[in-house]
């Protein structure tokens, strides 16, 4: 089964704000089967919105529409909604009562008319109710579509996905089963290892596929597959990552469907009961905030001293003024000071540090932009690389916290 | 003029990657009065994308395509324009040399055919030459529309549309005026705002339109407007924006374009030559990183301590035991301590402290999941707010990193 996702918003088309809505809804959807056939983005204009619409209600049996139900008058999706459906507005008295409560949290003045506008909704809706908003989500059957209407605002419509659109949908629809293996690899590029497993790729079944994902310094392979039969499926994919294995396993380092670097080396640090540390010059605390962006980091992570201005590199770091001024402050020396020394000033068992120029001018060093050095500090030893690195500012940074994790979990890996 | 975005790839749809090449693109456009449209995107199928071009085409002068130029076999996109124009692909000798000469600075080997065919391109095109990678961006003529195809890759992409796209469009296209002002405002709920300025907003003139965008702790208003005359709509926005600020100037913090809170806060310590420090907990480093990741950090900011574990809000912080013993980790009296020993041991003007419990479980204090300290250091006080948040541990640590910045900016405005 398909299903388009329609998100409402001029603020997306003006390049104001990244829908990152759809990208939810498509992981979501997927994990049950539905394959997501299109993402369309419109502005808040009616017109638009109804052509949106009936497109969408031609090719694909769920429709599910984000944003635009505001209380104030730019959101014009439920008013547009009655258009397309010959519906009328009516109040829900639920949702009445929980937008009152809502407001009443913050104010004892009664809640004004605009805010009582939460609680219309179209007659022939079933009303998704929203606990962390005002706006309630709408599931509207239509001849041969579902249409689910539901608030912009991310938090509010990942509640109503999870907890009141995937599971509606698992009930009301046969869905074939889809399996998605994603192998990360480094240390090759997208053509060499198209060339090496191109014999391979060529045999695969018909109902699976290869996608190459190229991010900054690694390939992801993703092998996804779909079937009404989730067991023969589930062989299939076993049988060809076997192959796959075969020919390029060393080339592997992860190999679950959602697994960021980040989350393979917090769980091998969790696994083996070992603590982390980072000293981060020019990469501004990326790496201690994207550790500890998810749940658990506590189990290994203890911190960081981000140290972007030089004298804090000696004050607090104590990196010796002597080796930066002999060395520069980009460089491997101190580099693996920094590693060294953060590791002992938080006992950890291992350390990452960066200095580097990221750029788009020289900051305290000589260094180009583009220079960066890594260092690494595990129980047994103390080292540091060297990276030139093109681009822009964020991708000097993103390459460079990525190659860091990269040499890290090699590390932890060996020790 | 209107144009529309089409990305291509099943990791868009599967959710796998989030499209933020749209959002570049559509800003960039919005700079040089192009409207976006509509934003598509695509699986990597042949009649899908077929269909997706077609629509497009009717819809508006200029479709910007990205994705599926990659040297691998999911990549179809140059195969499926050349279906859509009737078009052959020739190689161009130009960019086999570029390709070459990419290569050569990886291998002694003679590049491989997979790699050659980068430098095929359509015979019809104009090709667009690509210096960050491989892949040429094609730029299109058709009868009413032009077609331009780009990789997906955001470096590349951005630095075509950059350097070949835009300029291109100005010299070939009459565009009229657009101008966005964006009002940025705190303290006030999204309909508490409409009541307010709900007469202003009702007045304004017809081609000027109001938008809502309510975020993490605060609303931005953005007033749009166009027309063919430039001089008329930049004064009719300035008389506008005048009586906005007549009825709401002391709820709005912010007024230029795309300015978030930590750009303002940038540029008033920049201004006022003061410097910041940060001590992080539950942020984990992410004020740090928000601040680094723009150009011009080292001007003001000179580093963070990110106190993940207790211990270094002990050892490094030097925060007294005996105030963790007795207020708990998570306390006001801890966030003020935090702030204060940043503040000094990285000899700055200001800090900002954070402690609190992001979730999902309670972690070292007993601090419900949701309770969060912001402390803040000036040059002549010391005080600490406590926060109630709901929602997720992503939510909770961005409306705290937002509450910090804000309190900060009050603090260096009035400092």
């Amino acid at each position: 089964m398909f299903a388009e996702i329609i998100t409402i918003g001029d603020e997306l088309l003006i390049g104001q704000v990244v829908d990152t809505n759809s990208a939810f809804i498509g992981k979501e959807l997927n994990k049950i089967g539905v394959s997501v056939y299109q993402i369309t983005s419109v502005q808040d204009n009616k017109q638009h919105i109804l052509s949106a619409l009936k497109e969408a209600a031609k090719r694909v049996d769920v429709v599910l529409i984000t944003g635009g139900l505001g209380p104030t008058k730019d959101d014009i999706t439920k008013h547009t909604l009655c258009e397309y459906f010959n519906d009328t507005l009516v109040q829900n008295d639920e949702v009445l009562l929980h937008v009152k409560e809502l407001f009443k949290r913050y104010s004892d003045n009664p809640i004004s008319d605009i805010n009582k506008q939460q609680a219309l909704v179209l007659s022939k809706a079933t009303v998704l109710h929203n606990i962390k908003g005002t706006a309630p989500g709408m599931w509207i059957k239509d001849t041969n579509t579902v249409f689910v209407s539901m608030p912009g605002v991310p938090f509010e419509m990942r509640y109503l996905i999870t907890e009141e659109v995937v599971p509606r949908i698992i009930r009301e629809f046969n869905r074939p089963h889809i399996i998605h293996k994603t192998f990360v690899t480094y240390g090759i590029g997208e053509s060499a290892l198209a060339e090496l497993i191109g014999q391979w790729e060529d045999k695969l079944p018909g109902n699976l596929n290869l996608a190459y994902l190229p991010s900054l310094g690694s390939v992801r392979l993703r092998l996804s597959g779909k079937s009404e039969h989730k067991e023969e499926l589930e062989d299939v994919i076993k049988v060809e990552s076997a192959k796959l294995l075969q020919i390029i396993g060393d080339l592997i380092y992860g190999e679950e469907g959602e697994d960021n670097l980040e989350v393979v080396v917090a769980r091998l640090l969790t696994e083996k009961s070992k603590t982390l540390a980072t000293a981060e010059s020019f990469t501004g605390g990326k790496i201690a905030e994207m550790l500890t962006s998810k749940p658990g980091a506590s189990q290994y992570f203890k911190g960081s001293v981000v140290s972007y201005a030089t004298e804090v590199k000696i004050n607090v770091l104590n990196v010796p003024e002597k080796i930066i001024k002999e060395y520069s402050v980009v460089s491997e020396q101190v580099a693996m000071a920094m590693a060294k020394n953060v590791q002992k000033l938080l006992k950890t068992d291992f350390a990452i540090s960066t200095t580097g120029n990221a750029g788009p001018t020289k900051g305290d060093s000589d260094a180009d932009v583009g220079t960066v050095f890594i260092g690494i500090a595990t129980p047994t030893k103390i080292f540091a690389i060297k990276e030139q690195l093109g681009g822009q500012r964020e991708r000097i940074v993103n390459r460079s916290v990525n190659r860091a994790l990269e040499l890290l979990y090699k590390e932890i890996l060996e020790s």
